[in-house]
């Protein structure tokens, strides 16, 4: 063997290479006193018994151990942070007072706009290890700060370059479609066909996203207009993703089903008819209480979507606006503290039912003989310590692809 | 000298020798391209200028530097930790199930009686090292796990023992008065006899606390018998302080000021005739917001405490139960989105304030001359940006007593 993890005090993972849904989605594998064996960058062998001899031993001394996070919703990539913000609206200003003076989404446009391909680069490399020391081995990004040709194929190729050559795992969306940009702002049909008509073909060209996301929401794209959208991305070879009824129950949910997307994002009031319509078309839910708890919004009904058989995943929805946090571990706190997922429901939505919404999951999000290496030691002694003492980073060592990198 | 930090980017801190109250809570100095000079451990200069020469030099290259972070309610000494009983809750189990069934606060007393003080003493010197790495510097230290003479003395010897040998300062508070233990469930008289009687002489012939708090609330211990308990500690030389008002308005903010409290802690659901009092009676408004969080409480009332010209500082309360989150920086983060202060009062609430609600406020909490010389340069580049980029630890270095410790 190339590598062993052994005296895993608690080895915790869901089991499969499809998303869990409904009750499934609590019944995770638990084995006591176990160890991992990997070879050629895969999961041999996991569980209990007398670990073989390995080039390289890691000592887990009695921890928990669990698979890699997957964070299956980011925006990466960016220009500048937006804290000054942040402080104007402490100290009493509107956001409609703020987006009037030119800050907001158009703020983090016009410095990603701004950046360089290799500034944003370097920044993205130092984020991405800043996650991969969380705990974080597989990593979505989206683009949609750059809202023009040459911005947006600017964003993915840094992210093609930050895949090629971060240890995290990296997977590309097109998101052009996640506002529109000042120049458009009377013309929305125009920045529609430049979507789809120019940017989509040049995202093509390169191949340079494997999903294509879109912001389903009063003022920004309706569910007409994201059909469209998506079913253009579909025909370049994007699979669809859409953020649905995040402030506005505009039947989001139902037309991310409808799309037939993979995820549909945030969901925090989406109806009881768009939960049922994700369930029956197998569109798993990406939800991100720590957009909520930043914005001091509602939570998605996230026992309801598990009662009504829907794939829950939890992300951070890392991005210089409603959620500068890219520890995973904050919302996996979150989505116990407030969406009352159990901690094995949670851990089932930051691994395998993550993964599933980026389609790895033939691939990571669990720990099991064929799959990627992606581990994570923990310092804790059992499952719950890890929902339950939220603040610190409680990872101890990170493997990814067979490799300790953390 | 014996440490310069130079290039800093931006020096933040609040500055003088005692709490800030109302309109003083938000002037705080801010100095960019300073630098701080260190001799003995204490600072001898802090300000724009030529840096002079010195054994050790830290290039802050651009970072933002602040006083380090006081921390002035904390229970670090415990035996155990309560993440079943969080699990519990999550699958729905009540609050007073659990306390039925031996959980809760007494499931801490049990644990920590249970606990040699070597053991205590070797959790709590690796969870202060874990404070330092986020930032705090000084620590009060409340007992109130032990319930009796032997453990109630054995928590405070592992304070004393603690703070002879770690780098953090850690400042003791005797806390006999937490809860009534369950011996003593039908004898509230007799236990109040016993701390005021026996635990306390004890407490004071070893010289093992400055402070004593006690627990004024419905079901613990009513306003009148906390002026008896608090009077009986001043006679012990104890400096008197109150867990006020944190579920149910009781007069505890009122009793606070009453008894001549340094501090009172919680104040939740104090009223405005309570907030009035500490005002009146320089008492300082020890907040916990990540108490609220973790409970899912309202939060206190800062901004009115504020106005009404209390001085507000912000604690984490850390503690197996309500929570177990050591790391000031959410609270910090919490303060800011919660209590709606701005980053400046949030400064000055985790650093001068909180010094002045210990009595430390001569000594700690400012970047001065004479002041010790305890730092935090931070991974940051100005002030808002540390109340907003939450999640991840930000401190880049520590300096304790003119020692780089992180």
């Amino acid at each position: 063997m190339d590598l062993v993890l052994k005296n895993i005090g608690l080895l915790a993972t869901p089991v499969g290479k499809t998303a869990k849904k409904g009750g499934e989605q609590k019944q995770i594998l638990l084995a006591e006193n176990a160890f991992v064996s990997v070879e050629n960058g895969k999961i041999v062998y996991a569980g209990q018994g007398q670990p073989p001899d390995a080039a390289q031993v890691i000592d887990c001394q009695g921890r928990l151990v669990t698979p890699g996070l997957v964070d299956a919703h980011t925006h990466l990539i960016f220009g500048g942070w937006r804290q000054k913000e942040m402080a104007r609206k402490l100290a009493g200003e509107s956001y409609l007072d703020i987006l009037k003076s030119g800050g907001g989404i158009l703020e983090t446009v016009r410095q990603t706009r701004a950046a360089s391909e290799d500034a944003l680069y370097e920044k993205g490399a130092a984020l991405l290890k800043e996650m991969l020391a969380h705990g974080t081995t597989t990593v979505e990004c989206k683009s949609g700060y750059g809202l023009n040709l040459p911005d947006e194929l600017k964003q993915l190729r840094v992210a093609k370059r930050l895949a090629e050559s971060q240890a995290v795992d990296l997977v590309p969306t097109f998101m052009g479609a996640h506002a529109i940009p000042a120049e458009y702002k009377e013309n929305r049909a125009a920045f529609i066909e430049l979507l789809c008509g120019e940017i989509m073909p040049a995202v093509k060209a390169e191949n340079l996203a494997e999903f294509c996301d879109i912001f389903c929401e009063t003022a920004v794209f309706t569910p007409a207009e994201s059909l469209g959208i998506l079913a253009a991305a579909a025909k370049h070879g994007m699979v669809p993703k859409a953020h649905a009824d995040e402030i506005d129950p505009i039947g989001g949910a139902e037309m991310a089903a409808a799309a037939g997307c993979i995820s549909a994002e945030h969901l925090i009031m989406a109806s009881d008819t768009g939960i049922r319509a994700l369930a029956e078309k197998n569109v798993a839910a990406c939800l991100l209480p720590a957009t909520s708890f930043c914005l001091d919004k509602n939570y998605a009904r996230a026992r309801d979507m598990i009662s009504a058989g829907v794939a829950v995943a939890v992300c951070t929805d890392f991005n210089p606006g409603s959620s500068p946090n890219l520890n995973l571990q904050l919302p996996m706190y979150l989505s116990c503290l407030k969406y009352r997922l159990t901690p094995a429901e949670a851990l089932t939505a930051v691994t395998l039912n993550a993964a599933a919404a980026i389609n790895r999951s033939g691939m990571v999000g669990s720990i099991e003989p064929g799959k990627q290496a992606d581990l994570v030691v923990w310092d804790a002694p059992d499952l719950e310590y890890i929902f339950y003492r939220y603040g610190s980073n409680l990872v101890r060592s990170v493997v990814k692809k067979g490799k300790l990198v953390v």
